[in-house]
C-alpha cells in the first residue's frame, strides 16, 4: 500500500521558465508528488524566490546543485527527496544526472536526454549499475490516443506494417528571434548548450520517438536533407528525412521550427496492409482509424469501453473531457511514480506502469541525431547505417 | 506574499467516484492547495481507505460531515482546513455548505448549486453574511477560448449581439442504464437527490451559463420544449428552449443526454453585427471567428501576444500545446483561491482573479431550473418570464 | 433506349442572374438535357444577349414567356421544348408553371415553389390533372450523403427517431445590402415579390425540407420565435422554431441570414434509439455516423461498397473525388429527365430515379411557411397546428 | 463573339469507364462543347452503344480512331469535331495525339501525356509546328483554392519560399486487384501499359505537378526511395522524395496507393518566410492561411471580394456552395474552350483563361517520371539532377 508523496527536488524550472512549471503542474497534478527542494536557476536570488513561491522553506532552497545533493542525501530518508527533475538546457544534464545516480536519487530528465551520445552511454550504465529509475519525458508518448494506437497496432489491428509518416512543425524561429533574448531560442540555437543538432534535436527527436514508440520498430537507416533558412543561425532549423526501419518499413520524418504559423504541430501517420491510423497532437484525444472496407472511424479518447487497457490507464477522464498536454505529461510521472514506489516496496509493477520512456530511449534518441547530422549535413547527403 | 498553500477538505470523492478525482487534479496542478481532510463517502470504510489512498493520516479521515466540521474547528489555524470542497449529489450541498459558512470556511460546490431554488437563497444570504468565498464549479467558463470570446465580445468586436445558439448534447443515458447500478445516471435520474429537473439540471444549467457568461447578457424570457424519451424515467431527459436575452438578443437552447453517440458536446455561437464566433468544447482550444467582409479566423490557444488578458491569465502553455477539461477546472480553482489567499493578506484580487462562479451564478442557476421546468414540463408549453 | 435528349426551356436565367447559370450547369452536366429556348430576362435586351450566349438561334430567344409558351407550342415535336426551368423570383412562378403545363410542358421549378399556399395548391391540382412532372430543386436534398442518411434511416440503422436538429444559417443579409442594388437581396427581402416569409421562405424552407426528406416523418406542431434584425427590412430576417414530428420525435429548427460571417451552413443531425447521424453542407461529402457503443463512422461519398444503392445512383466518382453544389443540383436534374424520359416511352421508372422533390413538396414548403409565421410573427408566439 | 459550341470527339470513354465520364461531365457543364463523335473502346460494340447513349448518331461513331481522324476531316468546317479528349491508358496516347494534330485538331489529354519521355517530346515539337492547343488534366490545378494559393504565393503574401511538403496518398492499390480484372488497376500497374512508373506516373505526377503549379518554382533535384509493397507488381507503388526547388527551396513528395484505407488525399502545403498555405483535395474549397504574429486564417471559396481574380474566374458560385472534382475538371475545359474560340477569332486570351496546364507540363511530367525513376529505383537510390 503507498503511504508517502514520492519527494521531487528540481534543478532547474525557475519562475521565469516554461517548461519547469509544465513538470510541476504534471507532477502534482495525480497527488502522488510533492516538491520538497530545488535549485531552481544559476541566479541565486532567482532560485530563492522561486523556491519561496512553490512554498518550500528556505533550508531547502539551494544555490547550486552540487549543494542540493549533498545536504538533501544527509537527511533522513523520511524528509529528504527521493528524485529529482532535471529541466536545465541539454549542456547541463549530464552532470546533474549523474550526480544524483551516484547518490542514489532517481531522475527524471527532460529530452534530448545528453549534450553528447557519449555522455548518453555513460548514464545509461550509471541506471544499470545503480537500478535507479531514470524516466525522458517525451511527452507525446504520454498521451491516451498514442497508447492506443500503439496497442492496437500491436495487436495487429492494421496488419503488417508498411509505412511511416511523421512530422512535427513549427514556426517560432522563423525569424532570429534567439538575438532578441528573453525566450527559450538562445541555447536551443546555440551549438555549445543545445549539442550538435537544432530543430532535428528540440523537435526532430520528438518525431522519431514517437514513431518508434507507435509502431515498436526501430529505424535502421537515415537519408536526410537539413537545412538552416534563418541566416546566421549556427545548427539546422529545418530538415527531413527518408527513413527505413525493420522489417522493410519505410517512413519519412519531417521537422521544422520555420514553417511560419505551425504552432506545435506534431503528427503521426501508420499505414499496413489492414488499415491506417492518424494521430495529430493540437487535435490530441481523436485517434482517426481508416479501413480497406469500411468506414473511417474517429476514437474520441475516455474511458470507452472498446479501449486499450493501456489508453485506460493513462486516461482520466469520460470519453468527451479533452485531455491535453499536461496530462499527457503527468502520465509519465505518474507511471515513473508509481514505479519508484513500487520499488520501494519490493514489487514489479505491471506493464502499463512500465511505459514510460527511460534512459534507453534517451540512447536512441541520441545515437538518432548522431545519425541523421551525419546524413544530413553539408550537402553531402546520403544514406546513413543507424549510428550506434 | 503567499506564505502557505491552502488547505482543503473535501465532502465526498471517494475513490469510488469520476467528479471527486476530477476536483483533487485541478485543485492540486496549481500547487496552490493541499489536501488536509475529508469525508469521502457515506461508507465509513470509503471514506477510510480513500483517505489513506490520498495520503492522509486517519486523524483527518471522518465518517460525517459534521464530524469534520466539527473538529476541524477545534484545530490550530495552521493545521485546520481553510475551505471544503462539496462534490456530493445535488441533495446534500445545501447543509454540508451552510455549516462549513458558517464555521468560517470557504467554499467550493459543484452545480447546480443547491437542490432547490430557496436553498440556494439562504446560501446566498450566508455568503453575503460571512464575507466568505464560494466557487461553484461550472467548468466550462475557466477554459481560456471561453475567456477570449468573453473578453472579445465584451470589447465589441463582434458588434452588438444578436443570436445565440448554446448546445449541450450528450448520448450516455439514451437507455435506462440507472437500472444497472454502479453509475453516476442513478442520482442523477431520481428526483429525490438531483431535484425537480434532470437533464436541464444536469447539462442544460451548463448551457445556460456559458451563454451568460460569454455574453455578458442575463436571460429574460423563455419557451421550452422538454422531452422524456426513455420509458420510466422520472426526469427530463432531453428538451429545448427558445430564449430571450437582455437587449433584444435571441437564442437558442439544446439540452439531451439521449442523443445516442455524442459524448459531451457542449458548444456555443453567438453572433454579433460585425462578426460571430464559436467554441466546441470537444475541440476546445480553438476559438473561431467569422466576419462579414473577411476570412474566418482561427484562434489557438497558447500564449499568443493577440490573446486578451483574460485569456492569457488562464493559460499556462505556449500556442499548440493543448490544454483540457482538466486545466478549466483547475483554472476555477486557482483563481478561487488566489482570492482566498488575497482575502487572508487583506488584498482586493484583481478582475482576472475574480472571475470565476460564485454563489449568484448559483442563484440564477436554481432560477434557469425552475423556469425552464414552468415554462416546459407537461406539454402546457409557453413562454415563461424569468422566474426570481 | 434513350434517343433524344431533353429539351429545355428557361423563364429567366439571364446572363446577369446567379441560380440560373447553376440550373444550365446542373441540367447539362449529365448529358441528358439541351437548352432549346428561353425568355431570360424581362429586359429584352438582356433575353437577347443571354440567349445568344448560350448559343440559341435568334427565333428561340422570346420577349415574354407567353410568347414562348405559345410559339413553342407550334413547333414539331423533335424541335419544340420538352419542359420549362422557371428560375424567377417567387412573385412570377405561378403564372408560367400554370401556363407551361396547361400546354403541356413538364416543369422545373425553384423553392419555394408560389408567392402563396393558395397557388400551390392551384398548382398541385394541375399536375394531377395534366399527369406531366414539376419537379422542384431543394437542392440539399439531392447530395449523396443525404441521400445515405435517408436510405440508413428508412433501414432502421439508428433505431426509433427522437430528435432532430437543423439549421440554416448565413449572414449575408447582416446589413441592409438590398438597398445597393445589384444583388439578390432586393426581391428576396421584399414581400410584394418574395411572400410573406423572408428568411423562412428562402432558407427556412430548405431547412425544413431536408428535416423530413431524411427522417420521412411529418412536422406536426411549430413553435417559433421570429425577427428582423436590421432595422426597417419588412420581412423576418432570423428566427428558429421548436418543432413536434409524428411519432413523438421533437425537432429545433434554426435559419438566419444575419449570423455574421456564415456563409451557407446548413446542417442536420437526427438521433435515434441506436445512433446519430450528421452532416454539413459546406463539408458535402462527409456523412457522420454517432454510436452507442462503438467508435464514431465518417461516410465519404464516393462508389464505397457499404454506401446504399439511393446513394450510388446519384454519385458520379470514386470516394476521395469531392462532389459539390451543382452535382446535388444536377441529381435533380438527372433524375426528372430520367422520369420525364421513361413516361415519354411508357415506362414506370424505379424509385431511385423518382426521388426528387415534386410538387408535394412545394405545397408543403408553403404550408411551412404559413405555419411558422403564424406561429411566430407579432411576438405572440405559440405553438401551431400544421396549416394543410 | 461566341457563336458555336465547341465540338469534341473522344478516343476511349465507353460507358464502361470511369475516367471518361468525368471528362464529359466536365466538358459540358458549362455549356461550351458539344460531343459530335467518338470512338469510345477498342470493342466496337461498346463503342456503338455508348455513342447512342451519348445521343450520337451512328455514322458519328467510330471503330478505330484512325477511322474518325480520316472520316472527320472530310466533314465540312461547320459539322466536324475541333478538338479531341484522349481518354485511354497512357500506352496510346501519343499516337492518336500526333495524328489528330497532324490533322489540324486540338487536343485534350490526359496525364501522364505519354508513354515515355521521348514521346512527350516529339507531341511538343509537333504542338508548337502547328500552333494548335494541347490541354493535360491535372485536375488539381483547377481547382479555385489552389489558384487562390497560386495568386497569393506569386504576390509574395507569405514572403520568400522555404518548405513545400506535398503528399498524394491512396489505399486502393492495397492488395493486388489488379488480378481480379474489372477495374482500372490492370493497366496502371502493367508496365507494358503505363510506362515504366506506377504510383508515381499515376498519382505522384499530380502531385509534383500541384507543387510547382502553386509555387511557380521547377523541381531541380530529387532524392527518392520507392517501394514495391505489394508482392508480384512490377512498378512501384509508394514512394518518397526529398526535392530541391530553384531558389534554394526544400520540399518532401510523398506519393502511395497501399495506404490502406486512404481515398483521394492529394494534399499540399507551402511555407514561406511571412506565413504558410494548406490545401486538401477531400476538403477542397477551404485554403488555410496561417500567419506569424496573426490567428489562423480560413478562406472558403467562392465569389468573395478578397479573392484573386485568378480563382474568382474559375469559381461559379457564392462562398458556402462547395465546388468539386467535376467543377475543377471543368475549369480546364472551360479554359481550354475559350482559348480555342479566342484563336478562333484570332484573339489573344488574357492569362486567367491560358491558365491550364499543356503540353510543356506533360513533358516536365515525363521528365519528373525519369528522374524519380532513376533516383529511386533498383534501392541504388541517390539524389538525381532533374534529367531533362
Amino acid at each position: 500500500m503507498i503511504q508517502k508523496k514520492l519527494k521531487m527536488g528540481m534543478v532547474g524550472g525557475g519562475s521565469d521558465a516554461f517548461i519547469g512549471a509544465i513538470h510541476r503542474n504534471a507532477a502534482f497534478m495525480d497527488n502522488l508528488i510533492e516538491l520538497v527542494c530545488g535549485c531552481f536557476s544559476v541566479n541565486p536570488e532567482i532560485s530563492r524566490s522561486s523556491g519561496r513561491e512553490y512554498f518550500l522553506p528556505d533550508n531547502r532552497i539551494y544555490t547550486t546543485y552540487q549543494e542540493m545533493f549533498e545536504k538533501e542525501m544527509l537527511l533522513p530518508e523520511e524528509e529528504r527527496m527521493d528524485f529529482v527533475t532535471i529541466v536545465t538546457p541539454n549542456k547541463w544534464h549530464f552532470e546533474p544526472a549523474m550526480m544524483a545516480l551516484e547518490r542514489g536519487f532517481h531522475v527524471v530528465i527532460d529530452k534530448p536526454m545528453t549534450f553528447s551520445l557519449e555522455e548518453a552511454k555513460i548514464l545509461q550504465k550509471k541506471v544499470e549499475e545503480t537500478g535507479l529509475v531514470l524516466a525522458l519525458t517525451h511527452v507525446y508518448s504520454g498521451y491516451p490516443a498514442v497508447k492506443e494506437a500503439k496497442a492496437r497496432i500491436a495487436e495487429g489491428k492494421i496488419g503488417k506494417l508498411r509505412r511511416v509518416y511523421v512530422e512535427y512543425t513549427q514556426g517560432w524561429l522563423s525569424k532570429r528571434i534567439e538575438m532578441l533574448g528573453g525566450n527559450n531560442a538562445g541555447w536551443r540555437t546555440d551549438p555549445a548548450r543545445t549539442g550538435k543538432a537544432g530543430t532535428m534535436g528540440d523537435v526532430g527527436t520528438h518525431a522519431w520517438h514517437l514513431a518508434e514508440y507507435i509502431t515498436g520498430l526501430k529505424v535502421e537507416e537515415v537519408c536526410a536533407d537539413l537545412r538552416t533558412f534563418v541566416e546566421g543561425r549556427p545548427v539546422d532549423d529545418d530538415g527531413a528525412a527518408l527513413l527505413r526501419f525493420e522489417n522493410g518499413v519505410a517512413g519519412v520524418l519531417m521537422a521544422t521550427q520555420i514553417a511560419t504559423g505551425e504552432a506545435n504541430n506534431i503528427r503521426i501517420r501508420v499505414y499496413g496492409e489492414k488499415g491506417g491510423m492518424e494521430w495529430r497532437q493540437m487535435d490530441p484525444n481523436r485517434l482517426i482509424l481508416r479501413w480497406e472496407d469500411r468506414p473511417t472511424e474517429e476514437l474520441y479518447m475516455g474511458s470507452n469501453e472498446y479501449m486499450s487497457d493501456l489508453a485506460l490507464w493513462n486516461t482520466r477522464i469520460p470519453s468527451g473531457h479533452p485531455e491535453g498536454f499536461i496530462e499527457a505529461f503527468a502520465n509519465i510521472y505518474r507511471n515513473f511514480a508509481l514505479t519508484v514506489l513500487a520499488k520501494k516496496r519490493g514489487e514489479a509493477p505491471d506493464y502499463k506502469i512500465l511505459d514510460f520512456p527511460t534512459v534507453a530511449d534517451g540512447v536512441r534518441g541520441m545515437q538518432f541525431i548522431e545519425t541523421i547530422i551525419a546524413s544530413g549535413n553539408d550537402h553531402c547527403n546520403k544514406w546513413c547505417k543507424w549510428i550506434e
